[in-house]
């Protein structure tokens, strides 16, 4: 049996080749969208990709399933459980609960395990020629390491009341059965460490049946009602993206041609300077310092780091074109990024700032304010504070009298942030906030100063903050 | 708690990097010589390395130990276990079964599990933030995933008579000591399938205890004679250099600076002829089929491929110096494959055979006989047919008549080669009868023929083969 | 002004690109297919393509003229000299003798050189801001360094009869015209040493008016039939795809997208048996000594080096497919290589043909055959030397004996060739006789035996040869 | 004869490989230090570096000839003219006027072109095989396309009094001479557009005898004082590195063993604090933009561009190990541009000043003003308008009443600023101002403010200046 683990770390995302040697045939478990890793995989051990799995419809990514069966031939085999609102509406294999299938030599067996979305399933994996016992259970995002998929998504992102206590039960339903694996099955899940399907995934990449019911959270619950409540508290803010992703995810779509990655045009400073007229948005993924220092007024700074793809999924929109300010030799990579979750409508790029800054046009600044000017001016009337950390964060402990917006909710809620005072925009270390800041300047927030060193910079030179605060002050 | 395994196919060795994000630390475990790699994991993840483990003296790679505590300022834990002649003899923290240690919040219990070496120690680990029970389980050459490690080595690589079953026994008892581990354990052995320090080992890169407890054949046994009798079996030949690598990994020596890959001159033909006339072994790595057509009279073909490193290890004298053919662009990756188990001394490399053949100079092909050819002429008394497999591949099945010389032993076994008659040397599939006719005719045997094909082609066409066969012809 | 040579080595092919900083435009002379060279070069400069400039129908490459329009939107400036037969089929502005056009500050002088062939123009630049004299003068194929342009392309190529000494007449006309202009000025020629457009070009990239005069062979004649006779004399037989470039490169035909390099589909070895069954081409553009010690049985060997694309535009027909067996690190390489002369209708390629030679199907040797056996041969009745070099270099001496046919000339002669006897094919040095050999093993002459080492080995050992035969040997 | 221009953008400067295809061997004329370029192309084209040769002693450079000369074996051939201060003080080939040596058919004769520099030769180059005429002059500092060689430096940069006009009448004799060789020899010389060796050069790489002698001003000169005049009037500052280079190319010094470039260490956030406070210069070699946006508190800003090694020349002292802030992915390209200079004693590197910003320290800005806020206050008492440009860029147009101190100046000129109001930095376009105001923040100015937009955006913006003016405001 050959097995590989694919780790995408933009959106902590585990997909998995596993294959059968004797037949030299593999299937993909979730494979992400921009496929050419997998065609490499098979290519170098001989393999060729027969089947493509998937164990559920992603809210965090846009599955590359599709591409994979059009570049490979494979067959897609997927969840037929969920009832009519959870199917898939294009052609596939429909997978159900106790349904078993071989790769090569390679038994599947399906499971079927709601909780984080009504049709999810997982595979428990035998390798029949060492083995008539199970060896790995892919578990998608049901059992992560250390943490379980939350069941809040469909109603947060996708508006469907009334849906996340009935996961909740679900899937306090499917960790039972979950329990009665043997201790030393393997568990292979699709996120870890920082993904926004669950709340505290771990950081280490597989674990074991036995060790999660010893050390996860979610299986030390016998009462079904306290695990419900636990699960549902403190989830963090879910993307917006996510919506899209359930949708382009489920319908039938169009697919990129032999799973290529397509370059945007390059532009040159008179074409941007057309587009940014007309309104188009304009997304600077240079670091937060450069962009501080000078950028095209207007454009908002989504820096290329590992938190890109969900920041793109929260800000830029899916229904209008866009562009980038992104070096060229960045612009790859920064593309897979917007491709794995969709953002394919890029309307071109600028290699460099300065080519937009000739012709009498100058770029601008983004100012700034150090913790200490804050810690001075702070209390004044013409300064607030603008937190723009999750939630969760803010209620752990704040800067007195801060305003609390979520970064991701900004363009929501721009009428209850004050036009005509200095907003010291922060965050935990300068990252949303450079983002937060740079929007409110796109909305015309002209006094709008962002704080680089952020809450971290605030606490470490001993200013004091308000802890465990359970509402957010008011203006 | 921070896991990656680093997977060097050449040697199927795999070594660990397990950090502490808390305390921003890391140990290494088996690195190998080429530390490179760690060190960009280390600045990828902002961990500093701190610990460099070993799990034993190892046989089959020159261990990258000293390298790296030297480029990081890290300390050694090795074993001090196994009796004064397996002590190493230079600065390092000592370990005996029993002891603990911690890697930031990382607890590492070391067990003693003698059997494939006297010294042989294994790492317990337990990621304490998450849990006071552990996680992993850091196997070395004890237990791999499907098979043990082999006990063997030191007798027939070292010749130390009598140590192999003394060492079978030992392995019996850590292993029951193994059974005791609970089954969720995870199990990270330093090989995969294809290494010399077992005869079975399974392709999955990691198992778990209870998997292991019942899929392992070595954990099979209830009776330690007949465990005793059943590992000694069929252990393929040690490769030669095992004897060397046990010596250097023992004992002082220089190490790489800052952990470079120091690359070989270059060459003109003029200084290879020089070289060659002088005695000196050329290695050519370039493919079988483009060496066969056309090669250094004299010189030996070591493909580049996945087991470079093992037949360099069985044909290359560490005595002496030697050149390589090699072309440019691999020549980086042919130095680390060498530095891998020690072979640092080269003289120099060509780029290209044309190179030398210049000045009157003339390439030569290596004779090539197809199976049907074989076929036809097989019985005739000029023609023997040379099996160069290991031996219990011969014993499995071969081609009636043939004479039997594993290709690793073929320099020790040339008074039973006959000189005056056509040589038909073949293996499984004409790897290793590349190396071998090519180095029959470095010592002047003008009649012997390669069949690339091997005995796979010639089972493909239908040909004969005497199975089961205990003992080899006799000439 | 800026300036900058393109110089392609496979063709000897010399193009370049002419700028005006002031207003940051240029112009690209006979641009090669594959564009994207010029797209950096003006990326890197900050200049902007506007013109796209060619001396003549080029016949020894495909013109990325069209291409490069394409992609920049420069207009094209191209000849509408030389008569009804010689006018391009596409839209364009048509230049006559005399005309001037600018290039920002940069001012171009068309004159009509007539010779190589009936439209050929030539340029004469001025960069105005800093003198009103011409600086230099960009010759295409009329002047080279040390050498002209033939004129017998047409006849011998194409087929026009008696066309090649109208050439020759006019160019002898042009060349009085050359000899008015200033010694100082530059010439810059389309082709360097190599070409097949010449005879005789010299290596260094560039010359002058003055030095031409002096040293050229062409400029020293002052009798029009003499150096009819002269010229005529002693050219090389022109490549077979000449015929089809004079052809694309006149008439409208689709253009590469972007001017990007498509790349050739990944075959199976499966795939490419079923092609190879259908009797589809298969070149193997390996080193010539690897495809001696192995390649697929009827596979014909042009190395890629860089003569490869005159012997592809040699040996591959337009009108059907093919495939080609080529490492992947190469691919891209050589599909450049077969783009610059349209040979653009590739099948796939194999990477390794070692992934044919599975399921039963063994590769095959190309027998060799060194001069010394060839001198202990030479003379039996068995044996014919078939000697495939130019008919210049035969005529300079060959092995007493020897049949001649050229390489390239060679499936039209096949009935002039034993299929009975040993051949043993030779010529300079062992590349043609590799292309010429593996041709006459795909037309199943079976005895026919490569002479690697060539005649240069031949001589090099102190064989005799029969020097300045007008008449090949008759069989 | 093989010929091949070398061209290092970053100061300007040319060198050739000159070949005989014959014998296979080569001469390079005037090389980098980083010479594998050389030993690059000698391969490709297997050709044999025998010598190296030096047109003068350079001021702008630190010449490669003796790291070639040990990488290959090449003897040098220096010029023995000039006098006892002009003598090369290790073992060469001393060369005069009048010489002549081969490389293979190649011929050189040594021409003695005093002017620029006491010892200056220029090498006249015969291609014997085509002709007994001389094809190139090689022509270092004495003539170049458009202008030539200044005879001010010694004075200027190196202190010689009375030294710039001697040279300028040597030059006017040596062009005098250069007048009698033939129209159509090619001319080479050994920089081009940017270098600080001459004031007016051309941008094209190269021209005739003939066509200089037309458009050349320096060559319209019938009267020697005339021409002294014009010579050494508006020669830009000579930069300050120019006297260390003399030194270095004359005197015995360290050769960079292989021609190796060394790569400097990669620092932690704490080992660069540890040597800031210890004073040590801190060169960021990021974008000016980004830099602006947050650097390290009393870092340089010399942005790794085209102008980077005569800035670091200016501003890096030869005495002092300094530190740089350079991304990973530019740090060879810069360290080649330091070793070009000379500047090898770097303390290390920091790949990110993100990686300093821990631990309680804060990045600062850059402070900048638009060229309308400098327009609006412009005539405030607290305000100085400091112009960091060429005197000669001053001279002909300023901002009335700014203060003129040039930007390699800066550091003798401090007492000279006022430290007490507001300065506005600018130069032309925004580069040599973030130099200059960084280093005054270096030099504690704390109202020192970048104008970024420079005098482009100034005069752009429809705002006076105050044109040829003689004397720079005083204060």
């Amino acid at each position: 049996m050959f097995f590989r683990q694919v780790y995408e770390k933009g959106l902590a995302h585990a997909s998995y080749v596993i294959g059968c040697q004797a037949s030299q045939t593999a299937a993909v478990i979730d494979p992400q969208r921009d496929i050419d890793v997998y065609l490499q995989i098979a290519e170098q051990e001989k393999i060729r990709i027969t089947h493509v799995l998937e164990t559920h419809i992603h809210a965090d990514f846009l599955s590359g399933s599709r591409e994979l069966q059009q570049a490979t031939g494979a067959e897609l085999y997927l969840s037929d459980e969920g009832g009519p609102s959870w199917q898939y509406h294009f052609p596939h294999v429909g997978l159900h609960d106790g349904d078993t299938f071989m790769v090569g030599n390679i038994k599947f067996e399906v499971w079927h395990t709601p909780g984080h979305t009504p049709e999810h399933i997982s595979f428990l994996v035998t390798d029949t020629p060492a083995s008539s016992k199970p060896i790995m259970f892919f578990s998608g995002d049901f059992v992560f390491v250390g943490d379980v998929g939350r069941p809040d998504l469909l109603e947060k992102a996708a508006g469907q009341v009334g849906t996340m206590e009935i996961g909740a039960r679900q899937l306090f339903q499917s960790l039972q059965r979950f329990k009665h694996l043997p201790d030393y099955v393997q568990v292979h899940p699709a996120h870890g460490a920082g993904s926004a399907c669950g709340k505290a995934l771990g950081a280490i990449p597989h674990s074991t049946v036995g060790y999660e019911k010893l050390t996860n959270w979610a299986l030390q619950f016998d009462d079904e009602d306290a695990f419900v409540k636990a699960l549902l508290e403190g989830q963090p803010e879910p993307p917006r993206y996510f919506a899209m992703m359930k949708k382009l995810n489920k319908e039938p779509r169009p697919v990129l041609p032999n799973g290529a990655v397509p370059l945007p045009a390059r532009l040159s400073g008179d074409q941007l300077e057309q587009l940014r007229a007309a309104g188009t948005l304009i997304v600077d993924t240079r670091d937060k310092v450069a962009f501080a220092g000078g950028h095209i007024p207007g454009s908002v700074n989504i820096q290329n780091n590992n938190a890109f793809s969900t920041w793109a999924g929260w800000i830029i929109p899916y229904d209008k074109p866009f562009v980038l300010v992104t070096p060229p030799e960045q612009i790859e990579q920064v593309m897979r990024k917007l491709l794995r979750i969709g953002l394919d409508h890029i309307a071109g790029y600028l290699p460099d700032c300065n080519m937009w800054a000739s012709n009498g046009r100058e770029l601008v600044t983004l100012p700034q304010m150090s913790v200490h000017e804050l810690a001075e001016r702070i209390g004044s009337p013409d300064l607030v504070v603008l937190d723009v950390r999750n939630k969760s964060e803010y209620d752990a402990g704040h800067i007195e009298g801060a305003l609390h917006v979520f970064a991701g909710y900004l363009e929501d809620n721009l009428d209850r942030i004050p036009r005509d005072r200095t907003l010291a925009v922060h965050c935990a270390g300068g990252d949303r906030s450079s983002i937060a800041t740079s929007l409110l300047h796109r909305y015309n927030f002209t006094y709008a100063v962002n704080v680089p060193g952020g809450i971290n910079a605030w606490i470490a030179a001993g200013y004091p903050i308000t802890e465990h605060t359970a509402a957010p002050a008011k203006i």
